[in-house]
């Protein structure tokens, strides 16, 4: 049996930086009134996640202006050493409106999937938590 | 820039066959009414899928049955490649309470981080939602 690991804290600035290095992560928002959840590339741009969306998925078509609180995960986890790191961002979701920001994220961000993935969306966060496992001597 | 890629929806039996092929996944669930997210290992037995989590982490200390709406999410993604897989399921936790289940489901299934996680959750699927990324013309 592997050894358990400990958990350790990731400062607000040390999670951002990891958020930033993984080319994808994980949306998790509401959808009919269910949790749901959809892996989506990203880029951290002055502090905030940018991501791409179909029209309706993570944000309702319906919600004028069109905002929901949602969290992002990203992590890089190793299953057989029981290392790496997690950071979970909570914040509000809004649609990048402005053409030039639109043009501009556009050109940074790539969907992997073809076709579609029209609305960007820039996630504000309120709340980063961050944290490694490390094993447990280390934490003390 | 990287090849765009297709998604190729999989088969209910073959999503839940890789669900159970890897360690660990992502469970979705709402906290103090906000998008929740926490990166945890898991099993699949006999059709759901199990963890371990701290009380009132997944599952409320106040709600009696406790149960909730959750999603599970888990991905084997190549961001180099584009390539790769990600199961969701959606369905209802419960908590384990027979003590015979509990006492297996430990045995089975051991926490990465020491202390606590004393909750053994049950997701049975209600929803089951797979997808592959495949090149644009393997999809078509």
């Amino acid at each position: 049996m592997t050894a358990s690991r400990d958990l350790k804290e990731l400062s607000e600035t040390e999670a951002l930086r990891r958020l930033a290095s993984v080319p994808f992560g994980r949306v998790v928002f509401t959808r009919h009134a269910l949790p749901a959840v959809r892996p989506v590339n990203h880029l951290v741009v002055d502090g905030q996640v940018v991501i791409r969306s179909n029209p309706g998925t993570v944000l309702s078509r319906e919600v004028a202006p069109a905002a929901a609180v949602v969290a992002f995960e990203a992590d890089e986890l190793d299953p057989y050493e029981r290392l790496g790191w997690s950071v979970i961002v909570t914040g509000v979701a809004r649609l990048v409106e402005d053409p030039e920001e639109v043009a501009r994220f556009k050109e940074l961000l790539h969907p992997w999937v073809q076709g579609g993935m029209d609305q960007v969306i820039r996630i504000r966060p309120e709340f980063v938590n961050g944290f490694e496992l490390v094993p447990v001597d280390a934490a003390s």
